[in-house]
């Protein structure tokens, strides 16, 4: 079970982060995301983060390089569901996710990628989103 | 980490299972889905498991409690995601998902739900389904 699933719908990829990251998962889940942004055209990434109880640096560097990866491929990348705790434990440990979007929850992260999507040139299906 | 968070869409819920299932897991996720449809009127729950490599009778029954509970509130389950392997395995064992409809994978279940909605008569918010 060591691969976290990518749901795509319509121009949008879901992924749900709920086992503790380590190197090799971070690095796979880096290569599975932007293989599926090419492969599916997708417009947006949504990063669902509501199981993690810690947010460390290694976390925040591996959120903040998919949101720069997902970026040079057009395709634009909201963090969801931090726990109050962890947005807590960043502030005072100094961490930034820089680059990183965030959003309370799945429904407000799908309104901003389908607004940042419609003011794009870009044609966007949003059967899904 | 030991929950599996629910993501509402609209009034779809989603599930994604990535952790092995124990007794306890399955009988919070069974309690957290029924307190989550009721508290947000969900009409639809649909659970991937294209992470499990495996489906056992375990699993199978926990899926066709979940179908059973739901559907008494009045919500549809729509299991995708299933590797091919594990339909393999499902019917060389002769185990029969009771009560559960599968569909390919979220899109494909999402359309299933909201056709299964709008043939209802009560109202749908298909804001994101």
């Amino acid at each position: 079970m060591e691969q976290i699933p990518i749901l795509k719908m319509g121009s949008i990829l879901l992924v749900s982060i709920q086992v503790d990251m380590h190197d090799r998962l971070a690095m796979q889940l880096q290569n599975d995301l932007t293989e599926k942004i090419v492969s599916s055209s997708a417009r947006g990434v949504l990063i669902d983060i509501s199981s993690l109880g810690m947010v460390d640096s290694f976390i925040g560097q591996m959120l903040s390089n998919i949101a720069g990866m997902s970026r040079i491929l057009d395709a634009e990348t909201v963090v969801v569901g931090m726990q109050p705790a962890v947005a807590i434990t960043l502030v005072e440990l100094g961490l930034t996710l820089k680059g990183v979007r965030t959003a309370l929850n799945v429904e407000q992260g799908m309104d901003y990628l389908k607004s940042f999507a419609s003011s794009q040139p870009e044609n966007f299906i949003d059967e899904y989103s």
